[in-house]
């Protein structure tokens, strides 16, 4: 039997691992509960049934490091698979959220009888590919605000809620989190979510964003790359 | 048949593509040339027999951005395997290289048959994650001088000859195709390698890179993340 699924299914001619994993038992998390360590042994691939995760890592200089929030239907914890002695990065709840999970080798003997099982797996991974791609390349051409800006907008593409006013609902993701995907601080990000909020590009409160995301494409597109006023 | 194997094997317990794929038909591309360009049609997924090929990709603002340069044994053009309609980056051969390739079909076809290719090939793209998880957090910790020699180090693991005297031998990448990867210009490269080469980290001609890598460590170690000479 499937897991029950919420969401709706990727490009047809694309597989989906939810095809070909047989049930395993359901652990559930609280929010802000911790799923695994860094530098923990690497063991269990994870399937979100319900909830959302970060999952982030502890860089060198002490800063946290956003790898990045997956959601109902995704996969995490994919360093298993890898046969890594231990976690790259650490795993915890962001909201109430109930898991699946198999060890390495539950998915290694799957594969053998669900070819496709893996193949799925391949093409999950390189999207993520795909999407760090663009992550590098914001990254290299733009600066704060822009680097921001085009986050909200990916993460209101993967999460958000449209209004009907033509505006999309998202989670009141925290400053601070927003900060560890752009890697700049807290504080700046702060500066540049009242300046865009002035704009009229968003609005927020404890309860959620609200983008607009016309609004936001139409200045990425008219704003030069590396404006005098945002350059940091 | 296996195709010809010139470097070792990965970590044993990790399952390895080139055990499973048949032998397909042999190009050979000369240094510079194109294998595919960005948006063509993605159709077919390469392993590189002899050579090394750049991928990059051509951002918004007109800027290259390094996405890799693989060598023997590795492949590119997975895009191929996630049916997307057009590539999202351009493939050049960096020196005269051989090339085998197969089909999205042909792979998927393959994967019936042999479903431990799909899960190595799940487990190389899971590796190319973790790297690009490490790039971004140098992208988001460290100056444009710090990832230099963070890259420097990792191209010269990767693609290094040691030599007698403990430093490493690579080939002449250019300062273009640096600045490509840390996402800044080919000046500021220029200046830092210059800078790098008078503190005795390195020396470079048109024959090739000598990296004196555990004095590179060293100075990342002790050097502040963001030292005052060096923020860009």
């Amino acid at each position: 039997m499937a897991p029950t699924r919420t969401a709706s299914k990727p490009h047809a001619t694309l597989q989906d691992p939810l095809d070909y994993l047989p049930c395993s038992p359901i652990a559930e998390y609280r929010k802000h509960q911790l799923i695994y360590r860094q530098n923990e042994p690497s063991t269990n691939i994870y399937l979100i049934l319900e909830g959302k995760i970060k999952v982030s890592r502890l860089a060198e200089s002490g800063r946290q490091i956003l790898v990045n929030i997956y959601q109902t239907d995704e996969f995490f914890g994919e360093s298993a698979l890898l046969h890594l002695s231990r976690r790259p990065e650490v795993a915890t709840a962001l909201e109430n959220t109930k898991l699946m999970s198999w060890t390495a080798s539950e998915i290694e003997e799957l594969v053998r009888r669900q070819p496709r099982l893996s193949l799925a797996m391949a093409q999950m991974l390189g999207r993520r590919t795909t999407e760090f791609v663009r992550r590098i390349e914001s990254f290299s051409t733009d600066t704060v605000a822009r680097r921001l800006a085009r986050y909200l907008i990916r993460l209101s593409e993967r999460m958000g809620d449209p209004e009907e006013d033509g505006s999309v609902r998202m989670l009141p993701f925290t400053h601070e989190l927003l900060s560890e995907d752009i890697g700049t601080t807290r504080e700046i990000v702060t500066q540049y979510m009242n300046h865009f909020r002035k704009q009229g590009y968003l609005q927020y409160s404890r309860k959620g964003i609200v983008l607009h995301r016309d609004a936001f494409h139409n200045w990425l597109r008219t704003a030069s790359a590396k404006p005098a006023k945002f350059s940091t």
